[in-house]
């Protein structure tokens, strides 16, 4: 069969190699391939690849230690022999002439061509074969005369990593013909003159990442190879359209969703108050797949273990961040970005696995907790894992899985900053991935939580999960892995404590609604917001709720259990919408439930607080004397102004304002606690221009300085996922009232509907996106 | 009360302090002491110790991440207020002279008050005062004037680390009346004048670690509190003793055994040839407890959580070695230890913690898995964690949890050692630990396997348990942590393949009672073996045992499960008592059980392993052709000579026999496997003199060289818990057939039944070992 000319553009070609195993020599690829004559009679066999050892420059020499150092490269590659003899030959070589040739191999690897339209993977951009495991892809071989299934036999071989073995899984060969099966069932589809079309069927737990193709021909006097060809290289992923993968998700819109997506939503601020942000995913785009494999080889992982998806999560889990590994991403929450990326500036994660992987595996600077679980996002739905982020309002941080977070009042009911240490994340990103859990009773298999932010905490949890909702929801946390830890993330007990003059504490008030008050993650299919707080636990006040408590304190999860008297006053600040630099009124209601005055001194404190609940700087302080007639409801307001909170504004604007007081005639402590976010200015993002594949486009982005003080050194970052990669610009002067316009021209390279994302960010402001979507003609 | 002459020996004592609050400063004191004047009246409390930052190098700066950086030093120590006031005060020293004013105290700490001797801590070698949890100790304070219980209000308080806090058990004040108790409980044991005895009993779960003792007495004006006395710091131990305490162990004896016995008995070698090593875990030498602090301190672990005994193991599993986290000992197997101490010449764990520790955490070189589990146990006792180190013999190791170790075969039966990379190690060492588990369901409290070994697998697996003894004999596999692991370690079967000429494997025959044939341990207070695979697992061959296979297979485990034809013919390697050097035969019996005649090529390889399983060098390669007439038995000899094995020798001198063959008459696969180890001379330590404590004896340790050739640069060195410190010779050379004697003097410090233990090395000759016991006279 002759290559169609369109082929030969797309698929590396092999001209049919020469008839005899010692063909010439041409200099070019006497460099590139490993090539032996037969070898002299004898009974020892040849070396096999595994004699040479892996370059493990950390440690200590393997020897006595293991056979071999363990296969742990996707990268690396074996030798493999071009001719294998099987017994004692006579000198010269042999006549193979006679013997079945394999003339070209084609993988069928466009877009449009049939494998990778089944196997869900024609949007990735890459020049190779592209597949998922336990579904039949075909290959097409053609060789020099027809195909005799009853004399002709042969093998395709799959071989990946430095040492490729059968009982490893690290060498699988294929057979056409029915009699003889290996672990991947093979077969022929088609025959045509010369031409052969195999069918090959992975096994559903093969190991995921990228195989070289070689032919073996078995003659009688060894097995007769095809040389290295890396245009027939094949990428094998997880595969959540078959049933026998573990990874199996019975739900097309939740594949389309949560593998297919490359636009996602991540949800932040206040539960009361949600805003978000676009992100590009990018798990498609030149280079991102390669470059998740590079982060399983930079992790020493183990070839043998990559096919199960327990283990390459949790192992990339640990290498999302640089804590102890050199992984993806350095975490900085400390305002100060000057030696690299500010984590709120980042629109997507293509540039982030890029860098990675081209710069060997240096960390990237800077990550706070949303950027971890979306590139974590975009490494899984590369690899074909079904995975989604999601946001934990009032996340309990830090604290090991006990179920209390405090809170420490002086005998007066103030709060003292100085005593209270634990902090509740304003919110907290994580991923959630799709999967079975063999290893576990049944029941907890579905969505697993996996956490790629390094936790403060005990053992130096820098890995987490993937520990199952279902289990967690249940308060089953004695199951790998980590599952206490992600409980008391979502339902620790808020105890607000009095502080005696000899150091004792007493509790005196227990919040058990305010952590976990809300789980969020992107709506399937469309942009709206999905409230999961029920996957992780049973609505508020049920006998179920109090149950799963109890399961989990049997586990030791420690609660505070006084059981408190309950007041007769209450208080609540009330929610309010306000533009950063805006001055604005918080408003305390004040509710007298019993038929008798009340009295108290109240202290109100406003404090300017990182996302993660860290306090920065006090911006209000005011202790009014709030006196409630029976049964009176009362307000009290408290004035910001914006001069007064501006320069203490760390990034993502929150102000945590904490009302404390005890009543004069009962000794109660009333408490409220609200986070408020300022809303930052927008972004506006504009195309212009006829959308459609390969037309130029233009895209511009507005933005005015609405301070009364100039923003300087103002980054500006936009890109659109199958249609611009990111492109940046710097202004280093933007005064007040002032308006910039940053236009750039584009050519779509893939057409459907696609978002154009757009940040701001400088030292002064934050957290500035905007957006714009577009459906892209052919 | 005047301290007598004795105690101020061994007491720090303080003179009475000048009453009022502002003392005149001495200048060794200014420099030492932080001391404050009352404040001026305001209404900002006065700064917390919390507010000094701990220095954390490695990171990041923790702003915007968390409230002050985590408390995870035992060695740094908090400001502690002298004087901490209640409100306003008008300018000046306010009158205290009236209050009650501490004069002295006695924490009680020689090793014969009752303190030590309740606790089980008199064996201890330090100047402080060491005690267990859970358990009442007494502390002796002098004051001014008679203690009024019913007007004077003191509080002793205990303080860990660098920001000591109430709700996180780093600050705990003991009160000594009925009405005000916190979380330990405090009394009044005794009255005497001015002296007030009290009882303290610390909590069951609290901090284990050394805390700093403040005594605060109450005033109107404040609290106001002695100065910090290091005399007086205490350390507080994990308590087997006490049945509230999760390490409670209810048998004095093993108590006696696996928290007070510092000498142990490591066995090594194989199941059906034990041979052993005395080791001296020194867990109660000088500074060995705070080497073990450092550990901790080193890991970075947060305070809270010491209390924890799952925490505290599962990190020091971790840190024992060096991967990842610069821990205490870096793993070499190469038989190259140039630059550091061979494993096989420790004798003790002593100097290596004290190495560790003095040099702020450079890890020792070097370590093999004995040496890791000897110096976790010494971890372990040291803390009051009840432990022991156990020997499995012929270890699965390094397969990720699978239930299959792989030996290839090629189609005539002969091994394949190029594609066989599984290693069953000889023997390996771990460590259990007893502890209750709430972590998990009821049932699985008890004995924990801990391992300090880095595995080559998975996830980087650099720290290993706890797991449930119980739970990984019944399978129950699913429970944290790292069961599965453990669970193959004792339970996976040897699977022959016979690899096609295709590249396929078919297995051929499964040995499934090879792998965790014997798990040993020292027996309780004396010097034999205890057998304890039976907690492991349920007998070979019961109900039992395959209900508890199927079980972990539920959990994901994979075992080779082709039912393979019984063959009609076995062969045995028969066991060998060999000493190094000689020249043996080795004897294989072959059994035909059929009536018919059977006949097949043997192949039968000797080759020297490493006591890891890996190969070093073959020694003998025969093919002998075996006929056998129907039932007919047989023997076959093969001859090794010593020069034949001797050059290639690596430690611990392991020669590993494998017969395998194909039966002509039915294709049936025959196997054989055994290590025969060669036996080492021995060290002969003698001892004259009076054994008392004090009195000057004499050791001699003589050594024949009994082979053929020189032996080069040979160490000597020798021990003895309670009697001599480590000592060390060197001899550059030691002629064939010359003996030397070494001969030293020491005087035992401390009466009771110890022994004196020696080993020998040189890149020659490793594992020479001898010992003598002795009891010394009080």
């Amino acid at each position: 069969m002759a290559t169609p000319p369109a082929m030969a553009d797309q698929e590396a070609r092999r001209t049919p190699p020469p008839p005899a195993v010692t063909p010439p020599a041409t200099p070019a690829m006497a460099d590139q391939e490993a090539r032996r004559t037969p070898p002299p009679p004898a009974v020892t066999p040849p070396a096999t690849p595994a004699a040479t050892p892996a370059v493990r420059p950390k440690h200590v020499s393997h020897r006595g230690r293991s056979a071999g150092a363990k296969a742990s490269s996707n990268q690396q590659e074996g030798k493999v022999e071009e001719f294998e003899p099987f017994m004692l030959m006579p000198r010269g070589p042999p006549p193979l002439n006679e013997y079945l040739d394999v003339w070209d191999v084609h993988v069928l690897k466009r877009p449009q061509e049939l494998n990778k339209q089944e196997h869900h993977t024609h949007l990735y951009s890459s020049d190779f074969l592209i597949v998922r495991r336990a579904q039949e892809f075909q290959i097409k071989i053609t060789f020099n005369r027809p195909y005799k299934p009853a004399e002709d036999k042969f093998a395709l071989e799959f071989v990946i990593g430095p040492s490729p073995q059968y009982s490893k899984g690290t060498y699988i060969p294929v057979f056409p013909t029915a009699d003889r099966q290996s672990l991947w069932r093979g077969r022929v589809v088609e025959t045509s003159d010369s031409v052969v079309t195999m069918g090959i069927t992975p096994s559903p737990e093969c190991i995921v990442g990228k195989y070289l193709i070689y032919i073996g021909v078995v003659t009688p006097y060894g097995i007769r190879r095809t040389r290295r060809d890396p245009s027939t290289d094949v990428y094998i992923l997880f595969n959540p359209w078959s049933s026998a993968d573990p990874v199996f998700l019975d739900d097309e819109e939740e594949r389309e969703e949560c593998v297919m997506n490359e636009l996602g939503i991540i949800y932040h601020g206040a539960y009361d108050d949600v805003s978000e942000r676009a992100w590009n995913y990018g798990q498609f785009e030149f280079g991102v797949l390669d470059a998740c494999l590079f982060i399983l080889d930079k992790a020493d992982m183990p070839l043998s273990n990559r096919g199960d998806v327990i283990k390459v999560t949790r192992v990339a889990s640990a290498m999302m961040n640089s804590r102890d590994d050199d992984g993806v991403l350095v975490g900085n929450w400390s305002g100060d970005y000057t030696y690299g990326v500010p984590p709120t500036s980042w629109t997507g994660s293509v540039q982030i696995l890029l860098d990675y992987a081209s710069t060997k595996g240096t960390p990237v600077c800077y990550s706070q907790c949303w950027v971890y679980a979306a590139v974590f996002n975009s490494f899984l739905r590369c690899l074909g894992i079904p995975s989604r982020v999601v946001t934990n309002f009032f996340s309990a941080h830090d604290n090991d899985g006990n179920l209390k977070m405090d809170i420490i009042l002086d005998e007066n009911g103030k709060l003292d900053r100085n005593r209270t240490k634990d902090s509740i994340w304003n919110y907290h990103c994580w991923n959630e991935c799709y999967m079975a859990r063999p290893d576990l009773p049944s029941g907890f298999g579905g969505w697993q939580v996996v956490d790629a932010t390094p936790q403060e905490t005990s053992d130096g949890m820098f890995r987490c999960g993937p520990a199952s909702v279902a289990a967690i929801k249940h308060g089953q946390i004695c199951y790998p892995f980590d599952a206490p830890f992600v409980f008391a993330e979502v339902n620790s007990d808020v105890v607000f404590y009095r502080r005696h003059k000899d150091g004792t504490l007493d509790p005196v008030k227990v919040n058990t609604s305010h952590v976990g008050r809300m789980v969020l993650t992107k709506a399937v299919l469309h942009d709206g917001r999905r409230d999961i707080t029920y996957q992780y636990k049973f609505p508020e006040g049920t006998p179920e709720e109090r149950r799963v408590l109890e399961k989990a304190e049997e586990f030791g999860c420690q609660r505070e259990k006084s059981s408190l008297p309950k007041g007769d006053v209450d208080v609540e600040i009330l929610n309010l919408d306000v533009r950063v630099g805006d001055s604005f009124n918080v408003t305390l209601q004040f509710t007298n439930r019993s038929d008798q005055r009340r009295s108290a001194d109240v202290y109100i404190t406003g404090t300017v607080v990182y996302y993660t609940g860290v306090p920065s700087g006090e911006v209000v302080f005011k202790t009014p004397r709030v006196k409630l007639e029976p049964l009176q409801s009362k307000e009290e307001k408290v004035s910001v102004r914006g001069e007064d909170y501006m320069h203490k504004l760390v990034e993502q604007g929150n102000i945590h304002f904490i009302a404390t007081g005890k009543i004069k005639e009962t000794g109660q402590i009333i408490t409220a606690m609200k986070v408020i976010t300022m809303h930052n200015p927008k972004l506006i993002v504009k195309v212009t221009g006829s959308p459609r594949v390969s037309e130029e486009m233009y895209v511009s982005v507005e933005f005015t300085n609405p301070f009364k003080f100039s923003l300087e050194k103002v980054d500006l970052r936009m890109e659109g996922p199958g249609i611009m990669a990111l492109k940046k610009k710097e202004y280093s002067l933007i005064s007040p009232g002032t308006s910039i316009t940053w236009t750039e021209t584009f050519s779509p390279h893939r057409a459907g509907s696609t978002k154009l994302m757009a940040s701001l960010d400088c030292a002064a402001l934050r957290q500035v996106y905007g957006e714009t979507e577009l459906t892209i003609q052919p």
